[in-house]
């Protein structure tokens, strides 16, 4: 595979490789992709893959949307770049947030852009600070989240993630603290009711709360769904037990809908899916349908409002981006939403029995411990012994085996943990969870045969 | 201005606005741009503006290149978006590293991508952190960087950045030293010469490094010259001071390069203007011409062995984007190189002998105390008392009401403190840098007309 001046060479030389396992691609080599056809795409050697997890849940109308190409294209004809400082901006920007705002939960509100959603969580912890500092409160700075979580990979938004690779950089941060993972099905007691352990995961939230003084919170992050954790559903009557506590000691909720939002889990929003209104929401992925890097703060009217008290103050909020609100990210989003308000939120309801159905039936297999998911994210998680929900030894890379099987039979799904994850492109048809659910299926066999 | 529904109440009541002087856009209301033709911006009300910041320093081919313009719609017509996760990438992303090495100062090196200059540095303190731990030094953690520089806006790259207005975020965080800014003009002592003060400067951090330990410190980050801190060259012999020292203690030297690369100073990248070369590049700005968001870190040889080295023993680097070389930002990026290599380098050292000639008139005037500046990127700043060197009192807000003129006549300029920063496009004329010194010595007229 790896010969001089193949592209595998070529990547290989010139790449410092992120996210990536090394054992994978030096044995297996890179796969460098030139182009896509609706949810597919196709490599250097004219190799074609089902992608089942949308790029990286972002690239949910295809690989090759007209209605999407033609607004970028267009854009660039009209205007193709300024950023949204000095109170200047394109009129993409005004249009754009003024949608965002209309399809949010809040009755009012304003949006702040960014390019990424590790920047947009970084930037909220940032207007958090700057906003209690402001108030009187400068010692209001811990940020609480939840293990497993995902947030981003600046060291700010890494501090917030909670997963344990993040160890390697001296992470997390002081000020960071995470609160037990809301996954019944691996987290639970024995004997734990599925409403006790949600109890159970309140009273942990009083007691952190109690212990670090909620005077000195700065505000509680959550992704509806945890995304990169695993897709991990929270337990029955997570959100309507753990909201109220926040409420009561004034902690401000910020949804981090960076995969969530926008259709993914069936609801516009995440939060909406699971019935709560936080006062902030993140949104970044679907927004541009991953044709675009792009963040969007969504701060509802209360936030604005003592946000925008406190930079009166001092006459300027002193951050912003040298692309923010960049007008071609802004005419993708609003040509993005425009798709999935038009159809897309639609198809992934019609879409998503049928998705269910699928992981329920791979979930029988013997090495198949849980299947969990909403909308269209979807997870199936391997187990050595089904009944003691003991996983696989991690030498045996059980995840990246099934993965690079998938991979070697056309299919793209990514191994997070010992699950394999799912999330289809919102275009996607029923012959394509078909072809999902058929080449998964045979990789599992292939590879719980040669491991269980 | 604002009237219901005007561009002006419309922006106003979605926007969060960062980087603006809200006095300025209370009074005189928000400017909403369209479109964009050569150097100059239009909006809303069709008024045309010579923009002589090059937007942020970015849109250095103009604001309409049919080049650029192409590039970016054919690559949106052949692969509109993908990630660099799991050793999958898109054709232009490997083309276009393999570009970013062979214009580098370095024989070989690897390439890493985000999305801005922000997330370029924050991800290369996070590389320097995981590369010391790694090999036995996890306390090597503290960064040096300058009063006075600015680094970009994520938590971490605010608190490089050496500017006072991030104490209302409660930053820098711990770990972040900042030397002295190496502005002679301002910070020599009186009968220093500038030998003198560079050898201060030397001296200064000598003692830094005894006082905090050469093995507490993770790499030092600077940009050739100061740009957002007000164009600020070093001094003479500055870098020829500093890097010896550096390298004696085994620092990591790291040119952020996100304003000067790519052409601004004259040469390719600014360290080649001061003859120096680091261990490491961060790019971003110009690498796109401002048509798309994105930051690239260039690893010279031996940082990239390292760091290799580091991740081969854990597997995996866990960190990246999810748009880190985007197909298109990366067709964008081939592009913008292309055509600064093809003939706008070129252009900015034709047009610097007369852009340092306007810039060196107008600081005759009795108000401005110096002109300073290198290839495109130059700076006047305003002074009460020219012998003194005492600056107005800051409640008049002298540059922003200079800036604030320009605007009113047709030109963007860009306010930094009490001076007036210029940046003009790499595609600029003479009759370009006519109109714009014109304008702003007419701007200064009426101002300090007023003020002094």
């Amino acid at each position: 595979m790896t010969t001089p001046q193949s592209w595998d060479a070529r990547a290989k030389a010139a790449t410092f490789f992120g996210f990536t396992d090394l054992p994978s691609i030096n044995e297996r080599g890179t796969v460098i992709i030139t182009h896509g056809e609706g949810p597919y795409i196709i490599d250097t050697e004219g190799r074609r893959y089902l992608d089942a997890n949308s790029g990286l849940w972002n690239i949910v109308a295809g690989f090759d949307h007209e209605g999407l190409t033609r607004a970028a294209q267009e854009q660039y004809a009209r205007f193709p770049g300024y950023h949204a400082f000095f109170g200047r901006m394109s009129d993409q920007a005004v249009l754009l947030s003024e949608k965002l705002v209309e399809i949010s939960p809040f009755e009012s509100g304003k949006v702040f852009y960014t390019n990424s959603g590790s920047e947009a969580n970084d930037t909220m912890v940032k207007m958090l600070w700057f906003m209690h500092a402001a108030e009187g409160n400068p010692q209001k700075r811990k940020i609480i989240t939840r293990k497993n979580a995902y947030h981003g990979v600046t060291a700010i938004s890494a501090s917030m993630t909670g997963k344990p690779y993040n160890s390697v950089f001296g992470l997390p941060l002081d000020g960071f603290v995470h609160l037990s993972c809301p996954h019944y099905w691996r987290e639970g007691r024995d004997g734990e009711t599925e409403a006790e352990f949600t109890a159970r995961m309140g009273a942990e939230l009083e007691e952190v709360i109690a212990r670090e003084g909620a005077d000195t919170i700065a505000g509680f992050f959550a992704e509806p769904i945890m995304g990169a954790g695993g897709v991990i559903p929270p337990s029955d009557g997570y959100f309507d037990t753990i909201i109220p506590i926040l409420r009561k000691h004034g902690i401000p909720v910020i949804s981090d809908e960076v995969i969530c939002g926008l259709g993914r889990t069936g609801e516009m929003w995440g939060c909406e899916t699971y019935g709560f209104t936080p006062d902030v929401i993140i949104s970044s992925k679907a927004l541009t349908a991953g044709f675009f890097p792009m963040g969007a703060i969504i701060l509802g009217p209360e936030i604005s409002d003592r946000l925008q008290r406190a930079t009166d103050a001092i006459e300027e909020f002193p951050h912003g981006f040298t692309a923010s609100g960049h007008p071609v990210g802004c005419a993708i989003a609003l040509k993005a939403i425009e798709v999935i308000e038009g159809g897309l939120l639609d198809n992934v309801r019609r879409l998503t029995p049928a998705f269910e159905a699928g992981l329920q039936r791979l979930s029988q297999m013997d090495n198949i411990g849980e299947w969990r998911g909403k909308g269209l994210m979807g997870a199936l998680e391997a187990v050595k012994d089904k009944a003691t929900k003991t996983p696989f030894d991690g030498s045996l890379s059980v995840s990246e085996r099934i993965a690079n099987t998938c991979t070697d039979h056309g299919l793209i799904c990514r191994p997070l943990g010992q699950s394999i994850v799912l999330a289809p492109p919102f275009i996607a048809t029923d012959a394509h969870l078909e072809e999902m659910f058929d080449k998964l299926e045979a990789a599992l066999k292939k590879v719980f045969s040669e491991v269980a």
